[in-house]
C-alpha cells in the first residue's frame, strides 16, 4: 500500500463533529415541522439510470451531471471514432448517473409505484445532489436538499400548507423572512395584456433578473428578445406597483383585467392571502410581481423566501405545477411543492449567530479516571447517567489530570465529574461545573440529577 | 422528452414511506444510544478521489469501485491501445469513486484533519456506501453502514463502551442477541502453540468458516494450506472447548500458556469480562474462539454479535486495531470500533414483528373536508393541533366523504376529525377513533387534548 497525501475531490466537503452538530439542529427542526404536517419520508437511490436522468434539465444539466463508469468491460463496444469524442463515447461505457435533484427521481417514483401511491401524496426528502458545476464560494458539488410536495391534489389549500409550514421552519430556526409570492397565471395575464401572450418564457427569464441586474437591464434584454418598446411601457408599471399585497393586486387587476387566465392568477392569490390572514401567517407575506423563479414547468403560484437580516440568495422556493409526471409518460399529476436551501440556511444561521449552545454542546458530562477502583465506580456512575438519557463519557486512560481536563475543556464539556480514592471511600462524587468553575460533592447514585439542572 | 419508462439501476432500492418511517425508527434509537455515550457525529463526501480507495480493499475491493467519469473531455490522452483495455482507461477517464465504506474516509478525515481532531476521537458515522457487487437476495450495490469508533486510546474500557453499546442498542431494539468475543492475540497464541506462528492469518481464514462450513471442512482446508496434521489435531480441542466462559479461558490457559502473546490475549479477554459482569453486561457475552473476522487489521478484541432468534449472519461486529491511520501516512492511531448493519437488523426486526405501531403510523389524524367554511374552521382547529406536535393533516379538498374516509383507512390514519356544518354551528367537532370505531363530540379547541390520549 502506498502512503497518500489524504484530501477529497474539489467542491465536497466533510462535516466535523461541530459542523454536523449544527447541521442536526436545523435539518432535525425542518423535519419535525414536516412530519406534523403529515409529510411522509421519502429517499431514492444516489444512482439513477442516466434514460431517467438525461434531458430532463436542459443541455447544460446533461452536461453536469456526474456519470458512474459502467462495471467490468466497459471498453466493449468502444472504437476509435470515439476517442476523441466523449459525446459518443459516454453512452458507451457509462448507463448510471448521481441524482442531480429530489424533483425527477420523486416523479420517477410517483410512477414506478404508482399503482401503491395513496394520493394525495404527501412526501418530504431529504439526501444530498450531486452537480459537476465549477465549485466556487457556497457552490458546492455535493449538497443536500429538502424537498416537500403534495401531488395528486390541485386544492389551494396545499399552498396555504406550503406557507404554514415556511413559517414555522423559520420561526423555529429563529431567522426572520419574508415570503415573495407570485402566481404564473399573473405572469401569463401580464404577457397577454402587454400583447406578448407568446413570449410569456422569454419574459419571465428576463424580469426573473430584476433582483440581479436592475429593471433598466431587464428592459434592455426584453428589447434585446424582440418586445417592443410599447409592450414595455406598459409592462415597467406593473413590476413596479406599490403599496400593500391587496393595493397591488387591485391595481394589477386594473391593468390586466382583460385577461382570464390573469384573472384566475389574481383570485387564487387572494385565495391564498385570504387563508394565511385567517391564520395569522400575513405579516411576512410580499405579493412581488417580478418574481418569476426560472423552471418552466410552474403553472400557478410561486414562491421564494428571502432572509431579512442576512444578504444571501432565496433560502427556500417552490411552486405549483401541473404535471409531475408526465416526462415519465403518465400525465396528469399536479401538485405543489417547495425546497428548502440548507447549506443556505445553515450560513444565515452561523452569520447571524442563532445556533444555539445545545447544538454545538455534544458531550455534557465527563468523568475523570483516576485508576482501576476509581473507574470502576465511575463505570457504574456514567452508565446510570446515560440511562437518564445525558450524553456522557469517561476518559478511557488514567492520564494527568492536567491532561483529561485539557481534553474537557476542547471538547467544551460543560460537567465534569471526579471520583477519586477520597471520594470512593466516601461514597461521593464531586461535579464541577466548567462554565462558573463551581464545584459540589453529591452522594454517588446522584450524579445524574447534579448535572441535569 | 421522450417517454422513458422509469425504473432503477439493479442491486438498489427506493424506501417507501413505510419503509422509511421503520428505518428512522431504527436509526434513532442507534444514533440515540451513540450520543448518549459521547460519540460525535462525522460526515464524509460520498466521492473520494480514488487515490484515497485504491488498494485498501485488496485486489477484489477495487474491481467492486463505483468509478466516477471525469467532467469535460474525458478522452484526452486515451490512446487506441486503451480500446480494449479497461484497466489501463480507467486511470485515465477517472479520478473518483464513490465511499466503499466507512472506515477508510474516517482513516483519511482523521489524517487530513489531524490538527483539529481531539483525541482521544469519538465518532459515529451513518451513511451510504456503494459496491459494484453481484446483486442478490440481502445484498445491495447502495446500503447503510452504521460505525462508531474511538481512536487514539489503547484502554480496554473502550471496548467495555462497545459491549455497552451493542447491549443497549439491541435491547432498545428488542432483538435478544449473543454477543461473541475473541482476541486477535489469543489467535496469536494458539497458532503459536500449534507451531505455526507465522501462518496466523491461513489459520483465522480457515477457522473463519467453521460456522458455515463445519470442522472438518476447515481441518481438511487447513490441510491444504500446509498446517501439519499434528498442529490440527491441537487445535480442534481448543477450538471446541466447552463450558462458561471463565472455564474457556481457564483451560485455554493450559493449552496456550508458553505463548507470551496468547496470556496477554486472555489477561485482556479476562478483564473486559470482569467489566462487563461489574456492570451486569455479562448474560450475553459469549468467548468463541474460533472468531476470527476476516479484516487483517484487527489485532486485539473482536466481536460479532448474532439474534438469537432469526436465522441471519452477523448483525455487528468489530474489533480493535493498532493502526487506523497508517495507510495514509500518519502511524500508530489505535483504537476499537463496531459496525452496526442497518439492512440485517431490519430484516430482524420485520421477521420478529418488532417494529412498534408508532413506527408505522405517521399522520394520527386526519381533518375531513366539507367545504370552505367548514374547511377554514378545520384549518385553525388543525394549527392547534399540529402546535401540540400531533402529525395531522386536512384533505385538501372537499371530495365524497366516501373518498376521504377511503384515503384515512389505506393511511391508517387513527383519528379522523369532523367538522360539518352542524359542528360549526355549535363551535364542536367529532373525533372518531379509526380502531375502536367510537366517536365523541368536543369543543373547538380541545381536539388535541382528544387524540394525544
Amino acid at each position: 500500500m502506498s502512503i497518500t497525501k489524504p484530501s477529497i475531490p474539489k467542491g465536497t466537503r466533510d462535516f466535523s463533529p461541530a459542523e454536523m452538530s449544527r447541521r442536526n439542529y436545523m435539518f432535525d427542526i425542518i423535519k419535525d415541522v414536516f412530519r406534523t404536517h403529515g409529510f411522509l419520508p421519502l429517499e431514492t437511490p444516489a444512482m439513477e439510470n442516466l434514460s431517467t436522468l438525461l434531458g430532463k434539465y436542459g443541455d447544460e444539466g446533461d452536461k453536469l451531471l456526474f456519470r458512474i463508469l459502467n462495471s467490468g468491460d466497459f471498453t466493449r463496444g468502444l472504437d476509435t471514432a470515439d476517442l476523441g469524442d466523449p459525446a459518443a463515447m459516454a453512452p458507451k461505457i457509462s448507463e448510471k448517473g448521481l441524482r442531480y435533484d429530489l424533483t425527477v427521481p420523486f416523479a420517477r417514483y410517483v410512477v414506478q409505484h404508482r399503482n401503491d401511491n395513496i394520493f394525495p401524496f404527501r412526501r418530504y426528502q431529504i439526501q444530498p445532489v450531486w452537480r459537476a458545476d465549477r465549485p466556487q464560494k457556497g457552490r458546492y458539488r455535493e449538497f443536500y436538499q429538502c424537498d416537500v410536495d403534495i401531488v395528486g391534489s390541485r386544492s389551494l389549500l396545499n399552498e396555504v400548507e406550503l406557507v404554514q409550514i415556511t413559517d414555522k421552519v423559520f420561526a423555529r430556526l429563529g431567522i426572520s423572512v419574508t415570503v415573495k409570492l407570485n402566481n404564473r397565471k399573473i405572469l401569463a395575464g401580464i404577457a397577454e395584456s402587454i400583447g406578448h401572450a407568446d413570449r410569456m418564457t422569454d419574459i419571465t427569464v428576463a424580469i426573473d433578473k430584476i433582483d440581479k441586474i436592475g429593471m433598466e437591464a431587464v428592459c434592455e434584454e426584453l428589447s434585446g428578445r424582440g418586445i417592443s418598446g410599447e409592450a414595455i411601457d406598459l409592462l415597467k408599471p406593473i413590476l413596479q406597483l406599490e403599496g400593500d399585497n391587496h393595493a397591488k393586486l387591485n391595481r394589477l387587476r386594473e391593468s390586466i383585467g382583460k385577461s382570464e387566465t390573469g384573472l384566475e392568477g389574481i383570485a387564487e392569490m387572494e385565495k391564498l392571502l385570504g387563508y394565511c390572514s385567517a391564520l395569522g401567517l400575513d405579516g411576512n407575506l410580499e405579493v412581488d410581481l417580478s418574481l418569476a423563479r426560472g423552471l418552466n414547468y410552474y403553472t400557478g403560484t410561486i414562491f421564494e423566501v428571502k432572509a431579512n437580516d442576512y444578504q444571501i440568495g432565496s433560502i427556500c422556493g417552490g411552486g405549483r405545477y401541473d404535471d409531475l409526471t408526465g416526462i415519465f409518460g403518465m400525465p396528469d399529476t399536479p401538485g405543489v411543492g417547495i425546497s428548502f436551501g440548507a447549506d443556505r440556511i445553515y450560513d444565515v444561521m452561523n452569520g447571524l449567530g442563532l445556533f444555539p449552545e445545545e447544538a454545538t454542546v455534544t458531550t455534557r458530562v465527563l468523568f475523570l479516571n483516576f485508576g482501576p477502583a476509581e473507574e470502576a465506580a465511575a463505570m457504574k456512575e456514567l452508565a446510570s447517567v446515560r440511562q437518564a438519557g445525558i450524553p456522557s463519557e469517561i476518559y478511557p486512560d488514567s492520564a494527568k489530570i492536567k491532561k483529561q481536563m485539557d481534553y474537557a475543556n476542547k471538547r467544551s464539556v460543560p460537567y465534569v465529574v471526579i471520583i477519586g480514592s477520597d471520594e470512593l471511600a466516601s461514597g461521593t462524587a464531586v461535579v464541577k461545573d466548567m462554565r462558573s468553575g463551581e464545584q459540589q460533592t453529591v452522594p454517588l447514585g446522584t450524579v445524574a440529577g447534579a448535572v441535569s439542572k
